[in-house]
């Protein structure tokens, strides 16, 4: 098992992934009480909110309300998505953490379905970002692929167009001489396996050997967990997840869609292979009971209904 | 991806495992049409029925009915389990597959809480269904070692332990001259990690390089699917596993309980990653769907709610 990374780096994205599509619309106090709550958990960075169109998503219209209500823990940070430069501008308006990122969707037909933007229209979309960025001293770190595995308009997503997007990506960051942290592959709508994993992050690997990779995994067909797993004995430990699988419910109306991998699965898949996350299981356990209640449905996750087996160590 | 092996095979518990956990009492006619459609999709060997006390499990109290009402499809197996010599000369009466195992349970424990006999009792209650497999010319197939991964009452279960379980299975087939199609190892309350697959089935190769393994996994903590994973790259082939996750439901009465890894989403895996399974697994996410409707409630498989990628290819 020496392949696998030794400590793993989970961003929670449960309260953005999961207020984004569940329809229940939770008070500003519990979103907070949730938020603050996975902070207490050892989690690091945490995706709070998303700046979209209260039209569209009408769960985040308090999202400025939210951000600037949160007791921020030190040392933990709490970060938002925007999708378009109207959306960067609030961020830059309130008390979060502006990461600097660039997002870039490999399959032409998911990005205008999703941002209203062609992958040429997206670039130029990025360089008014990363101007910003500058403009605002504000670091970049990761660059995004979405639909990096498959798109469900458009199936497959050829590998060499994920290897291509992910040479832009490179050369916008060097265009406004910023360093890249390293590039995200996203499953956004979860076609990969863990054959998949490997090929796609071998041919990254194969032209840039040095490029730090991220997932940001959905799991929408089962194979999440395996995914991770791929991805780990190939040296990954940065990933995206989902507190109790947040993000989408198959069983209540969002039929079909799914949520990220589930953090507190992770967590626990990973302390049980001698991976560090700096994350207390028990307490993240918790959070994900928190979110069943909060949203009044039973949600995805597995080792919350289960529990941890700490108490079987405690007792021997 | 050369060291995965080429066809998977599959037997499928769902119709047992669900039956016997879901607190819905289905019809005769209903449990025979749900195996009967289960055998239309490819799958070769489906456990059907358990029979067991109808005063601890009383929704297989028409465990007989059950076995004599199926259409058999030609090729295709129909098998029951048993957990005592009684529970196996009533399978013998029934027209169903009666195929000879050895079961053992790693930690005592569970062994007495589960079957109400010692590990020493039950070595010899396995000589008692070796001596009636003799007389009824009944091949023997599998050894089972249950709680080979850990115990909900005894915590983590010793390598040492399985390997010497594993001795004892080969001995008791040995001692009736029968040979052994492999062992297989049953994570039957979720323990196991992909580093927990590795080191134990490393170990028992150790000492058998020759004994074909095979797994009965249950989802319980998420890592299912991932341990599945592991094996395949170690080559093995042969699992057990439940068509929508079904034997246990996070999601309605059975808090912690967890169904086997879903057949499904297994089959999705193996086939995106080029292994065959014989399955068409359109056929089967209806079945699973059928179980849903069945049950009256959201089961956890995954691919059975997203779809298979078919359509893309199909629209390509």
């Amino acid at each position: 098992m020496f392949d696998l990374p030794r400590h793993v780096h989970l961003h929670e994205e449960g309260p953005r992934e999961g207020i984004q599509i569940e329809p229940i619309h939770l008070s500003v106090a519990d979103k907070v009480r949730f938020i603050e709550a996975l902070a207490e958990t050892g989690v690091k960075q945490i995706d709070c909110v998303s700046f979209v169109n209260p039209k569209r998503v009408p769960t985040m219209a308090d999202a400025d309300d939210v951000a600037r209500a949160i007791r921020k823990k030190p040392g933990v940070r709490y970060t938002g998505l925007w999708l378009n430069q109207q959306g960067l501008e609030r961020a830059l308006t309130l008390p979060l953490d502006v990461v600097g990122s660039i997002r870039m969707t490999a399959s032409e037909t998911f990005s205008v379905r999703n941002t209203n933007r062609t992958i040429a229209q997206t670039v130029e979309e990025q360089r008014s970002w990363l101007a910003t960025y500058r403009r605002h001293d504000i670091p970049l770190e990761w660059g995004y692929v979405m639909t990096a595995f498959g798109c469900s308009f458009e199936g497959e997503v050829p590998v060499a167009n994920v290897v291509a997007m992910v040479g832009q990506i490179i050369d916008l960051a060097a265009e406004f001489d910023y360093p890249l942290k390293g590039v995200y592959l996203a499953d956004t709508v979860g076609f990969a396996t863990p054959a998949d994993i490997e090929r796609r992050i071998g041919a990254v690997r194969e032209k840039w050997p040095e490029l730090k990779i991220g997932l940001h995994l959905h799991d929408t067909r089962g194979t999440g967990v395996a995914n991770v797993y791929a991805a780990l004995r190939m040296g990954v430990d940065q990933f995206d997840s989902s507190v109790a699988g947040l993000g989408g419910c198959p069983f209540a109306s969002h039929k079909g869609a799914a949520g990220n991998v589930c953090t507190e699965d992770l967590v626990f898949m990973c302390h049980e292979m001698g991976i560090e996350t700096g994350i207390d299981l028990d307490a993240l356990i918790e959070c994900a009971r928190m979110a069943e209640e909060l949203f009044g449905h039973g949600l995805p996750g597995k080792v919350m209904h289960a529990g941890s087996l700490e108490r079987f160590r405690k007792a021997a």
